[in-house]
């Protein structure tokens, strides 16, 4: 007889690429319909889902495992930027029917090393067959003490403006990619190359954000976009120095080039670098912070009154952008 | 000058659909990084995600009402059938470009109903454009007092075995809309094809479920299936009889026009009824409970020690299913 015991083809595919990744108890090896955590003593959870999907926020070419750890890692971003210590993912998969065990096996693998790198295991989900594109849920799941999510709103004039790492190399990596040609060297096309496609959170510095931010965001529209929404759900203004947002030596060499591309890196998507305001009575104790988790933080600006982040040319006038942020809407 | 402070045509959509759903004060209106929620005291989180895909899982000429409950509906279930209650979803939201406001407006409208009727209001999550089909991803957070979420596995020989509701009219609903000429009345019809659009989970039966039942889970790829799948989990067999098994006037209609839909009904997909195994001693307690719930309960079979879930017809031999459960995958 055949037997009631049969496994179906997605409950075979779950036991050999996604079950060793649910590593954590509750996930109870993905034999059961839900997950369970006990979430830390005193703490509350913070959640983030985002999606990506082939041929819009990556190449169908691109490397499997690489293609996991963007999904994964632009969520981390978000919950670096409120201060909150990832426990672990959830996974909404569906796949053409194309898709084969290699490409399976190499997106696990991505999975499985930035659980150990940043501490998130697989606690469940589902796969299903699309007719479209790849299209990769995540459901992001972490935890602050009870109180101190680092929110968007809470920038105070006077507050200091604070970014993380180096702004504009992901999109002036796609631009590239697209086929601009500037004089670089292989090492700098290689930096901006990899910053497009493959997020570098900073989750390092969630803690330091937590600590000292009065409001913070992770940067993954185009830092004038972004900051502008913080500024705005904060009903505050800002004044942001252009010259002093920081850029790695492969995009001043592509600014340099192309002058009118510092638009682009100010306002172009992916970076998932953090921008936070920080009360000058803070500032030290959060430079020395990003100090010890060994994340650059660069102070580009200050809040003020009003309305409006604008960002200041060299002349002191305001930068005129096509678009301040970035949609893949 | 082009404002920095420009809204994305993803943020007017959020804005305008998605912001009013957002009723928790964690979910911060939708205009932050992430939402957070303060876990009841005492309890653990209980995580499930599970997406529909047009096409697959519904048809594009569904009311998109409809589609939004069904999507949340999937989970609601699993969540049920652990015992836990819902407090709140991620939602990631994947539309063709033709897909216009009318459509949105009633996707909320679905959402917004249900937000209500279970109790799970919208944490966040994101929109994106895809050239494929309409993609919904939900995940469902919920909670239970800590250490008494209900597993598949626990079912111990002796066990009685309970399903709520009634099984396969999903299914045939589906065979219905297909084609398949059977004679019915009018709200017999309607009836089957009610279930298979628009899943009603068993969430009133959580209490009793998390209060009485030793391993659960809900039955969403077919009631065959599914139990064999909590039995092996469980590493107990079971014996079922097929003709205890509750069936709908209508589903009782469609299998005496043609015997062998019986099969069908014990082994497709969609039901989102609970099965769980009930000790003895705790059986009379589940169907007061159930009662007072407001959830028929049958008890039909019972849990044997050994392997394998087997159905038995009226003459006492196991039912021989083609394939014992329904995938999409």
């Amino acid at each position: 007889m055949a037997s009631h015991d049969e496994t179906s083809a997605e409950d075979r595919l779950i036991a050999r690429h996604f079950a060793p990744l649910a590593t954590h108890p509750g996930a109870l090896g993905l034999t059961d319909d839900a997950a369970f955590i006990t979430p830390p003593p005193g703490s509350e959870i913070v959640l983030k889902a985002d999606a990506i999907i082939g041929g819009v926020h990556f190449f169908p070419e691109d490397d499997a495992a690489t293609v996991a750890q963007k999904a994964l890692r632009v969520n981390l971003s978000d919950l670096a930027s409120k201060g909150a210590t990832p426990l672990g993912y959830l996974l909404s998969l569906a796949l053409p029917k194309d898709i084969g065990e290699a490409w399976l096996a190499r997106f696990a693998q991505g999975l499985r090393e930035d659980a150990e790198r940043y501490g998130c295991p697989l606690f469940g989900g589902d796969t299903d067959r699309t007719p479209g594109p790849i299209t990769i849920s995540i459901a992001m799941v972490g935890s602050v003490p009870a109180g101190t999510m680092v929110r968007r709103a809470g920038a105070k004039p006077g507050d200091l403006v604070f970014v993380s790492g180096s702004v504009g190399d992901s999109t002036l990596g796609l631009v590239l990619r697209k086929g601009l040609d500037v004089p670089l060297s292989e090492a700098q096309r290689q930096h901006l190359a990899s910053r497009y496609l493959l997020p570098q959170p900073r989750n390092a510095l969630a803690e330091a954000v937590r600590m000292h931010a009065s409001a913070s965001m992770d940067v993954s529209d185009g830092l004038a976009g972004d900051f502008a929404k913080l500024c705005r759900v904060s009903q505050v203004g800002a004044e942001v120095e252009a010259a002093r947002v920081p850029l790695s030596d492969a995009a001043r060499a592509v600014v340099a080039a192309d002058p009118k591309l510092l638009l682009t890196a100010l306002s172009g998507g992916d970076d998932y670098e953090i921008v936070c305001t920080v009360p000058p009575t803070k500032a030290a104790g959060f430079r020395a912070a990003a100090e010890a988790a060994g994340v650059p933080v660069s102070e580009i600006g200050r809040v003020i009154a009003g309305q409006g982040a604008r960002f200041l040319g060299a002349d002191g006038q305001p930068l005129v952008f096509e678009r301040a942020s970035f949609s893949h809407f």
